[in-house]
């Protein structure tokens, strides 16, 4: 058993709040919650959190690990040259080798951010699921089928395959978007969502134009069309949704759908600003993900709690749109949930010892009017003390646990990518 | 002397570009940047930089220091809320010896984010000096005069007297805003910068009712009412700058005044974003800026720089639409010679050894396809190894070398900040 003491607690049950308490941990999952006390346990390690707070840990809600090899690679173009001359001719050359090490970057990277679960969309699954499970690191994958794909089945046997693949990781049904999919392979999707009651995750909206091709084809927005289809019959939901109408999120709302917003990557794509403040009104639920490193280009939820929190407020010009409580809570509880992941939500006995002590004896933490304003629009890298998941420590104090040298991993991961974009 | 080898440097002469190279300081200047030579000099100290990258030390080019002591106080709020009801009745309560532990919270803030000097506007500027100079930082202070102010002629006895302050210190005319400084000011302020053909510089068409509400005062924008005055007849520039008109910039160009851009602070009081693809394209000068840690709320010149670059693309609805490398310039650069520190623009002999050394061998900063692009789009301060100011290393892998404990720092502004706001 592992002991956390001489800290706060922010349980993210209810609204974020911190409270002095030790939590303990026993093997992957929380044990204790509470005030000191003696019971006479002698643990394997007692960790004094100098007046730190501990969280669950933050939840990428939306992500393509593995695009570390593109990033910096193709910014600063338009939507269109980077997604056809420069992301997709050289996704191409991706090998489940690249896949491995590349997510192994991500996977780091996500420590550094106390990151401890990643709602990922990619390919070369098996290799992914390695190096993630070979770090320790908690991943949720997420179908991407489309219209490249020579046999949709392959969806039905990865949901099996790897929701059977060990605590670590899990597959949620999904396909990449409605502009990639035809309709044949959506109706199978929602065979598939009926067939599992399985909730169904997709890019949803991130784009005008894409909705504006959606509307044009078939006389729907893409939230419309997937509602007809049965896709959302069971939950789920959408990736980016910049450009929800009133309409769409209503359908959020009664399906129980999540938005996940990814709000670096809309802003450098020039996709828009997505209407947090409407959604949250709505009672629909609210995740936050970094987006693929191609685009965004860091795997960094602080920069992405402090853009989801401060974003609305220049969408709507109104100082008051949003309450930084409303994205940590989005952030560290609520991407559990969107995720398929309820035992990761909240610090409490029996949960799984998903968490992240932040450091608040820094210059960007003082004063302390208010720990989480701190921590959502002056929190940063540079407050993360220590990175569990499922019970063990992967990184603390700038360093990492995971098996491996750092150094190994970015010098095959420079060869990798010299060798790809060559 | 001091010796980095091992790395790269980015001396930004010219269009920023990393090269193989040595830099050498000796005392407060930097000797020598060029390839491995041995000149039989036995070195006070030789930094390893591990083949990470030197760079010109950022320049906070718009800030209120002490601003600390109302961190995460009143977020969330409507603007006027925030500004009459949070900001002013707090202000009036802040000592000298409030400035000066404040100031301290902020410098230390600076340093971990590879910041080697501010421009501040503030006040009870003996303390704010005292602060600076003890911890050996270097700072600009902008005066701030307005309408509160009981005897105007203090900007001029503050302009000689802390242009005398030694060499970590120097001031530059400067007022409030438009809409807090009436015509006889305003006139005064014209008639210091003939007097002594100096620059002046304010917060300039922050907000759309500022510029609404100056146009309907006298017809003129605030740009074209300054210029109507002379006060920008020997330069200056502009703080946030985000309602500019084609006028406005062209008035800028004309004068060879600076835009200094705060986009954390305008996008969180949702003030807008700046037109800044329009300001370097007229060929202003550009400086980035994180603005007081009461809107912000954090000194983090990497979060700005991300900004910067970011926000110009969703204004324009284009990805395409600004460059990383010019916002890295602006940071590092043109910083230096809007805050009149033409010796601290970039890296070469004579030039001040005020540096910041970033670490590449993290996740964030990897593969290397583009150094620069990867210090702005995924640069954090988790990079800043070392911040070095006038030839000291005042920061190091975390730690701060002030002489004085930051713990004790951070208590003092605890004490302080619930006394202020009790």
């Amino acid at each position: 058993m592992i002991r956390f003491y001489n800290g706060r607690v922010v349980t993210m049950a209810g609204a974020p709040r911190a409270e002095a308490a030790e939590v303990w941990t026993d093997g992957g999952k929380i044990a204790y919650v509470g005030p000191q006390k003696d019971d006479g346990i002698v643990f394997e390690r007692e960790i004094d959190m100098r007046g730190g707070v501990l969280l669950p840990g933050f939840k990428d809600a939306h992500t393509h690990s593995a695009m570390t090899f593109l990033r910096s690679f193709a910014d600063d173009e338009p939507l269109d040259t980077w997604l056809h001359k420069k992301v997709f001719p050289y996704e191409a050359k991706l090998t489940g080798e690249g896949v491995y090490a590349f997510s192994k970057v991500a996977v780091l990277e996500y420590l550094t951010s106390g990151i401890t679960a990643s709602f990922d969309m990619y390919f070369h699954n098996d290799a992914y699921t390695a190096a993630n499970v070979e770090y320790g690191f908690r991943t949720v994958m997420c179908g991407a089928i489309n219209d490249f794909d020579k046999r949709p089945e392959k969806l039905e046997d990865d949901f099996l395959k790897y929701n059977a693949a060990g605590e670590l990781v899990s597959y949620i049904l999904g396909f990449h978007a409605e502009y990639t999919t035809s309709r044949p392979v959506l109706e199978y999707v929602a065979s598939l969502a009926k067939k599992y009651r399985a909730p169904v995750w997709t890019h949803n909206s991130e784009t005008k134009a894409e909705v504006e091709g959606c509307i044009g084809r078939c006389g729907m927005t893409p939230t419309e069309l997937f509602d007809s289809l049965g896709i959302y019959d069971y939950g789920g939901g959408g990736f980016h949704c910049v450009w929800l109408s009133e309409h769409d999120i209503d359908i959020f709302r009664r399906r129980g759908l999540y938005v996940v917003t990814n709000p670096s990557s809309n802003v450098k794509l020039a996709s828009g600003l997505a209407p947090l403040c409407e959604v949250l009104r709505a009672g629909v639920g609210l995740a936050v993900g970094t987006d693929g490193p191609a685009s965004n280009n860091a795997l960094d939820m602080f920069r992405e709690m402090y853009l989801a929190a401060v974003l609305p407020k220049v969408r709507n010009m109104d100082a008051a749109a949003m309450d930084a409580s409303d994205i940590l809570k989005a952030a560290c509880s609520t991407g559990a949930l969107a995720m398929g992941l309820p035992d990761c939500d909240s610090i409490a006995p029996g949960k799984r010892a998903d968490l992240v002590l932040l450091d608040t004896q820094r210059p960007n933490m003082q004063p302390e009017h208010n720990l989480v304003k701190n921590i959502v629009y002056a929190g940063s890298k540079e407050n993360v003390r220590l990175t569990m998941v499922n019970g063990r420590v992967l990184y603390e104090n700038g360093e990492f646990f995971v098996g491996e040298d750092p150094e190994k991993v970015y010098a095959e991961a420079n060869r990798l990518a010299k060798e790809i974009t060559a």
